[in-house]
């Protein structure tokens, strides 16, 4: 997100985050930089439910990273965005590892002038050059998107 | 995490995250299932730092994934675990997308039986087939470990 050109060298910061264990199944309190910690659990029989499960968190960090990067794309564009919502849905192996095979986002925009090839476009430069998430999961999950304009004109 | 055969097939259901720009910026709130929304942003000048930048949530994910499965594996083990703390720390890459080339997760266990092979031990099974964060980002992201064993025997 840093610089316009992906050739040139970024100056980042390694980013870190610590976790603790808080009961005596699965209740892990993680936490970064200076925000709220957040809760993580998993569904019984494993855990009692007390948080998020980590493939829900992942959905979160996912969608975020999209969003940042169209959001800031559309509006190099000097696109006029109102509303910007978004579902993130994630179909799961049915073997374990049980990651997700397949992740469907749907981009709901409510805007007078952005039209679904501009956020086509920048979902690609998301996807090729801008979106960290995005860029460690290649290769291994299936990545689809439906776009949903708002036309206020 | 659901089956201890990875060649069953586990029943498991999609999951969904919602997202929510709230400022003109980049300051998004997302949520799944039940819990607490969690703020999301990114620091100026694309944000203002109200919430977790993506990678940050993204090392939460990763971090209770991997401490889910170590747990699990090392209690059907019969090991006894009275305190696990992770520390995980991801190094970006310079270049867009600067996605974590490298994570490194310490693992600092208090216990009066488990030894440092049995995280070993732990810790592959996670990677080979329990953790599903970690298979997601399999090719992508080089993950290292550190294991640190407060014995109270």
């Amino acid at each position: 997100m840093e610089a316009k050109n992906s050739t040139q060298p970024v100056a980042v910061l390694p980013l870190e985050a610590s976790l603790s264990l808080v009961n005596s199944k699965l209740h892990i309190i993680g936490q970064a930089g200076n925000f709220e910690p957040i809760d993580t659990d998993y569904i019984p029989p494993y855990g009692d439910g007390m948080g998020y499960m980590p493939l829900q968190l992942f959905l979160i960090s996912f969608g975020a990273c999209v969003a940042g990067s169209v959001l800031t794309i559309l509006r190099r564009m000097k696109k006029n965005i109102e509303v910007f919502d978004m579902n993130v849905r994630g179909i799961r192996r049915t073997e374990h590892p049980t990651s997700f095979s397949e992740i469907t986002a749907e981009y709901i925009i409510t805007s007078n002038d952005v039209t679904e090839a501009d956020v086509q476009k920048a979902l690609t430069l998301s996807e090729q050059s801008i979106c960290p998430v995005w860029a460690m999961i290649k290769g291994n999950v299936d990545v689809k998107s439906i776009i949903t304009i708002k036309n206020t004109d």
